[in-house]
């Protein structure tokens, strides 16, 4: 995190922020890494109720951290890439004085990003939590794989399996882990959740899009060594045989801000290499 | 289709809706493969106009093309497979006196199936027209395989790709041709469109889903030997190099009458065998 | 054919060869499309009688060719590409007179790429045969896509199937349409067969490797509207139910020169993308 | 282990063996799971200076580990499964009358089933080393899934890649974990090795096959936090960035004693569920 780049990149943010007459405030840990700043800092969760805009620099990595911290807040998020294209940070360094430009004269797109909430669920009571952007993870964990778990969609009963585990992702999330596992791409206009299993024991089992307003309960059964759930593959759990896992839409969504002219197969375009083609031309 | 249990089937069912007090119409053709039948016969297209719930006895693959032809009616179908359990066609030979009943009785439940429309255009004009049920799917059909398109969505470029074909599929259609092809499995309350590419001469294309609100632009390139659009694999069209194949929602969706406790996850495992597992046990 | 490209290209490696006291025989079509030649022209079957070397200018398609009609007589091949780089025309345009200089004196390497022999048997008897060097391809080539085939190894059955059809794809083939449709990438050295299916009725079904040394059948079902057999998708034959498509190694190999410092991971890195990866980065 | 079912298994088969004349000695761990038995039993180790046949009572994971222990003795493996049919374990326990006499008639087939072997290479010193009959995963470990490692394949650099891990498998080992992860079946007849990543983040990533006669070479990169290589998910041991893990061909090869009539293609036709089909029939 100590990258100079950043550093630089937040401050020429910052510098232009300031020119443009704007009152800019930093988030507590960002401000601690850059060194003689004199701006005002809060606490990263004090940012929904300070800010009219929350500008993140970093990678795609980043945004997803703020998401779960400030969407209930409903502030627009814009996203600055340290380095190429992202998918949710958009705007390049390069790009910073005239896209920041663009948005702070109103000329942007919100688009919205809804979250999962997952809940850890053991002899009753949910015992765990976390809004997650991407997907929510339940993974064996261990050497020997064993972890048996069921799939029920809104109370219904889909499969039981045995595999590496499942990956439950929103279409923000279909372009991330999800599409390594081969789920299918999502546009992010898709109120839809997708559910991928991870090297199932069977060879008859498929990604599952649902609709985003169905619930999805993972059961763990009762072998199942050292399972644990993980939100964005930031923040993790260690669940138990028998625990359930319950993933649903979370109340509120990401807002973010695009400056317009942004698009989504653009950044797929760019991001996935669709250009390349087998045997060249 | 002449095969004699279809006709036994077929009577089964005319006899216990007789016995029920019922009025029963016959589809012409249908009609046609039944000695010394008494009962009134009627075009297909005229289903719609005279009944109040058709029943068709075959497989899926006579529900698609039912769908087709009478969907715009809004009446209420009803399947009865020969076979084992069919995705669209539910109900078991076996269990027609139980369940016709029951569904007479009404303890059923409807569920929407929307179809797509898919529109061949050359120089601006619309050429060929046909609704689909499952899928549309624009393949080169020559040994070459030599076929470039371009896929836009809601008139945005997508990629432009040089491939065997792409299926274009419905929730219902994702289960059938497009699950073979790759594609991912969609539940029926979804609305969504799903794109999957047919063995593209690129590594990095993947199914894309999209809202079932938006339209779907397949644009053929200049190198296309011998191109063909089907729906539901069972009406074809030829094209050509340059035409565009749009696809875009049905305005009315079929009616599918299910007895109620029927599941469309207890179809798949049925099915697909999800209950199947590696290793056995 | 008729691409002033590569009537360029075609005579400077003439020039070149001229100039290194090599004697240049044209090939009898290729010496057809270069206006005003007046070197010696053969047909492509003589060419094996008549050269110690055989250069073709053109694709990977062009070695296709040339590999079936030549690859008994066991001369050489070296492929020069038009465009980028190729699996099997590896010299570029650019580097002909460097690389052209290095074969002829001695610093290439042979690397052996087998055939296959594709036989299509009907009561009994052969009624057409061709040598592929990719790949062959059985396909049910109509909408319906209906066509059962039941595969057998060495004499062995292995499995009934439903498909569109099936590739049966050498070493050399499986980085081409065989990878496609989701089949390994098979090292050059390697003396095996892959059997991939193509848009298979059931989700089990895998691609499988079969040692090089083993024979494979195809036996065709009763249900085929008009399925058709192809070898590196250039040459083609209509078969019919219960047709008997047999595959093995055809008896001659085609030796592939290339210029010493030649790497079969350095193509697959340069036009599988390889270095390409998902988030940037 | 202590499932009675086993012991009785085990008691049948000993049972047969004493009436056929044969002397019987138990492994001692085993021994130790059968009350009040009195014949010989001797460590694992020593039973392949022992014994003429080892019979092994359990499911494929049990004759993995027989294997990596005994593979060097060259003595002929029998396996028993408990439960259903198996790759390796092949008689069913109401079989083992009929079976078990007909092996010991010497109406049986040796199949070899060639290993791997792991290294772990610390500043050019081995320091972990383990036999695998399956297979050799590499794997991140970890939430976070950071890894990146160098494929080498004799020497030779093939690629970079940042995934989740790779398989390294046998043909053996080509039916268990690889096939889950998208890895094409392996004729038991072939000497190949297959490479699969794991959830790699590019989507031009695909298996690859390579002579058995290749050695193939991870080397860690710097980003990773907690690595682990397993050998048949049995063996595991802890890595470290920078590390190079190395595999190759055992010198021995497990000796799989088959009755008669064994088919390879029989057990994937009936562990893999390849006469089911999509739309039932």
């Amino acid at each position: 995190m100590n990258d100079p780049n950043v550093v630089d990149t937040l401050m020429a943010v910052r510098n232009l922020l300031v020119k443009l007459d704007c009152d800019v405030v930093f988030e507590t840990k960002t401000a601690n890494i850059i060194p003689d700043i004199k701006d005002n800092a809060v606490d990263r969760n004090a940012l929904g109720s300070t800010c009219e805009m929350i500008i993140v620099v970093g990678g795609d990595g980043s945004i997803l951290g703020v998401a779960r911290d400030v969407a209930d807040s409903g502030i627009p998020v814009l996203g600055v890439n340290r380095g190429g294209l992202g998918f949710l940070a958009h705007i390049a360094p390069n790009e910073i004085d005239l896209k920041i430009r663009q948005v702070l004269e109103g000329d942007y797109r919100l688009e919205e990003h809804f979250l999962l909430d997952v809940f850890v669920v053991r002899n009753g009571e949910i015992i765990q939590q976390s809004p997650a952007l991407n997907d929510v993870v339940l993974n064996a964990g261990t050497m020997s794989r064993m972890m048996d778990f069921t799939l029920s969609i809104d109370g219904e009963f889909v499969y039981e399996q045995r595999s590496d585990g499942v990956i439950v992702a929103t279409p923000t999330g279909s372009t991330a882990y999800s599409l390594s596992a081969g789920g299918p791409i999502m546009d992010p206009a898709l109120d839809a959740i997708v559910i991928v299993p991870m090297f199932p024991h069977t060879l008859t089992s498929r990604p599952l899009v649902v609709p985003g307003s169905k619930s999805v309960s993972l059961h763990l059964g009762k072998v199942a060594e050292n399972p644990r759930v993980s939100a964005d593959s930031q923040v993790e759990f260690n669940v138990q045989p028998e625990d359930e896992i319950q993933v649903r839409k979370h109340p509120y969504a990401l807002n973010l801000a695009y400056p317009t002219g942004h698009s989504f197969f653009e950044s797929c375009r760019s991001k996935l290499d669709w250009a390349s083609r087998l045997g060249g031309k």
